[in-house]
């Protein structure tokens, strides 16, 4: 409803002036950006999600050359919420290909290889930090040590299923293992949280601190995988006698939808329910929708997925602010611990049992941080003790450029990797 | 970045406490409510949009039983801007269903049914108006007369293509009719509008309120038909050289995004941009991407359509209130504007041209005011002369009541009437 005589004379001569056409602008541009940018990549033999990063990057740093038309973008809330369903489509496609039993059978291999991601650039970005930056609390080297724990993900994923590996072994103990350090990150990080912020106060630390979100996660993570398995053919066998037009799609995405939100509940990363949902989700479940002449649910959600993961990693290359490159004392910092978390998760390599999969590509499958490092470092920018910033501006540079880094030489590395090992098929 | 000690808790506790977390809680709700009422809906041989807006009613009025769960959903920015989209793709994959010549082959039954369609509840609305509310002012009678202009085509065309008639002559002409009066009807609103405000102000009311509009959407639609089927065929032989995958469809919906945002720009609703875009394009122009194996454009966008489309529906009907009805004066006009948006249209019948057009098919299709009539409302709300508002709380309910039952009426009678005739394939 409107307020004043000038703002209806606006709302008059556009009467339709709808909030939905800058979104609509944003989208043509960004998807026409993924495409160019992709196709740049393919030429040159990367997966497109590596062209899609850098044409973000570029689209989002044209104002080094005093463009800002596409600034809006970066902060709008509808672009952002279509790049977080964009990752949880993905995750939910990666999910799709592999069954729980598939996982199971490199469970043991992703346990060890995560614990040793964790670990291991744990206490390398501690050492870095406390070796550049010996003026700094100690609060600060536990910090940074935690922003390299956590693996995002989504990059890997997308490389994977780029490259059409997404259905192999080493995808499996990478996926796998990604999940059980974003727990692991998790805990760590409120653990640290926890300790500042009880300095800060004076008080004591509790254990529960700790372990509170640990056995929350265990328990989301064995029970949405044991009960989902044993609820989900019932459900979609419920869903195969109805006759509306779409019911698999919806139920899929309903299913995908509700698990990502369980493990937001839950304290975990929206994307680990999205993964779950598409591990516990067979083939065999919605068969009867397939045998009717329906499009298999992979089909379907494919188009989807075309539609809303380019925005996720388009956005993501937008918001990388290339001056935070050029910061004093952050290139030394950040080259320091780019390498505490490229070689950091290479120790992951070591954790991989078993004959036929490719140490190597865990290794380098484990190194982006992407979206989880930058979430972690936006929390330690506001953490203080006696009101003092753990995290001052040049670590957080620091940080994200670390993220930057490991972010983009990922793809190419994977590729590189990929390409050595002879497939089985 | 967070500030206080406090806020750092809560995002330590939920390290990922994601936003995107309540938006797909609401996004599998709405997904279930339209599968389970659209599977109703057709049970009892209706339209599943029918089903999706009663039960989007149902649970957006539980707040009559106590129940204010859903109620953040009504006003979720990201859920509106989904639905928006959703009926962007809507438009465009009807668009699809016709091309430019067979539009311009129904173009003159399309423009004189529009005509018709805008004077007869024009006058209606007026004449209930002044007879009902003699003490009002002239400006509430026009107001109203011009709110029940618009016909709202969401409504007709997801009616149509749930029954499979999309590609019908009657189809054309109302797809065609739908978009000639959604620029009258922004002309007549501009012109309405442009009158009070400038009785507001004490100002001459110039010909070049009524003009300017009329003149930009003329041009508009002439202009993006004539250069959009000139550059289309090249814009997409350029894309079927790329290599990328995921071109056809993202060519496809940049280039449906792009002229939505240009609808807007040039003051007409974007969902007319989406139908043009739709229109344009043809098989004919990506078939070099259909030879080599890729799905056709209408299957790429079909799931998309049935992921966003239902959003739309859903959530126009949780934000129907039910009790704007039981307002004291409301149902008696209610009843005579309602009776005056169907009547009116039915003058639409009259100018069907051609044999072969069922003329009531025509008629009923035009009833639905949806979206349009609740944006002129609106609009008419904030209007005042002398700091008397135009259009009453009163008023309000009743158009409000009138967009209501014109749009729930639409689906079964339209399924009636096209059950009639014999289908021409």
């Amino acid at each position: 409803m409107e307020g004043s005589a000038s703002s209806l004379i606006v709302a008059a001569a556009g009467a339709h002036g709808d909030p939905v056409a800058p979104v609509v602008l944003a989208l043509a541009l960004i998807l026409l950006a993924a495409k160019l940018g992709g196709e740049l990549a393919i030429r040159l033999r990367q997966p497109s999600v590596l062209g899609e990063l850098v044409f973000g990057v570029l689209l989002g740093n044209l104002t080094l050359v005093g463009f800002d038309g596409f600034e809006a973008i970066k902060h709008d809330d509808t672009i952002n919420m279509l790049a977080g369903l964009g990752v949880l489509i993905l995750l939910f496609e990666v999910g799709l290909e592999s069954t729980v039993a598939q996982m199971l059978r490199v469970g043991v291999s992703s346990l060890v290889v995560a614990t040793l991601g964790v670990v291991a650039p744990f206490l390398l970005g501690w050492s870095v930090s406390s070796w550049l930056l010996p003026e700094a609390s100690i609060y600060l080297h536990v910090f940074i040590g935690a922003t390299l724990c956590a693996t995002s993900v989504g990059i890997t994923a997308r490389v994977l299923k780029d490259l059409g590996s997404s259905d192999s072994d080493e995808a499996r103990v990478i996926l796998g293992a990604a999940v059980i350090d974003d727990v692991m990150g998790l805990v760590i990080l409120s653990a640290v949280t926890g300790l500042i912020v009880a300095a800060d106060r004076g008080q004591a630390f509790t254990a529960g601190t700790i372990l509170g979100p640990l056995v929350k996660a265990i328990v989301f993570l064995a029970g949405s995988l044991t009960l989902g398995v044993a609820v989900t053919p019932r459900l979609f066998s419920a869903a195969s006698r109805m006759r509306a037009p779409g019911v698999l799609l919806a139920t899929g995405l309903a299913f995908c939808f509700a698990l990502s939100w369980l493990a937001n509940a839950i304290e975990l990363a929206p994307i680990v329910g999205a993964f779950a949902a598409g591990l516990i989700l067979e083939q065999v479940h919605y068969r009867s929708f397939v045998d009717r002449g329906e499009h298999p649910l992979e089909a379907l959600i494919h188009p989807i997925a075309s539609f809303l993961v380019p925005i996720f990693f388009v956005l993501m290359g937008m918001r990388t602010d290339l001056r935070a490159f050029a910061q004093p004392g952050v290139p030394a910092l950040a080259v320091a611990l780019t390498l505490a978390a490229i070689l950091g998760k290479q120790a992951c390599s070591l954790g991989v049992i078993g004959k036929g999969v490719d140490r190597l590509t865990v290794g380098i499958g484990m190194i982006p941080r992407g979206e989880v490092g930058l979430i972690f470092a936006n929390i330690g920018l506001g953490l203080s003790v006696g009101g003092e910033h753990i995290v001052d501006a040049a670590s957080f540079s620091a940080i994200v450029a670390m993220v930057i880094v490991t972010t983009m030489v990922t793809p190419p590395a994977l590729t590189w990797s990929l390409g050595r090992v002879p497939k089985r098929t």
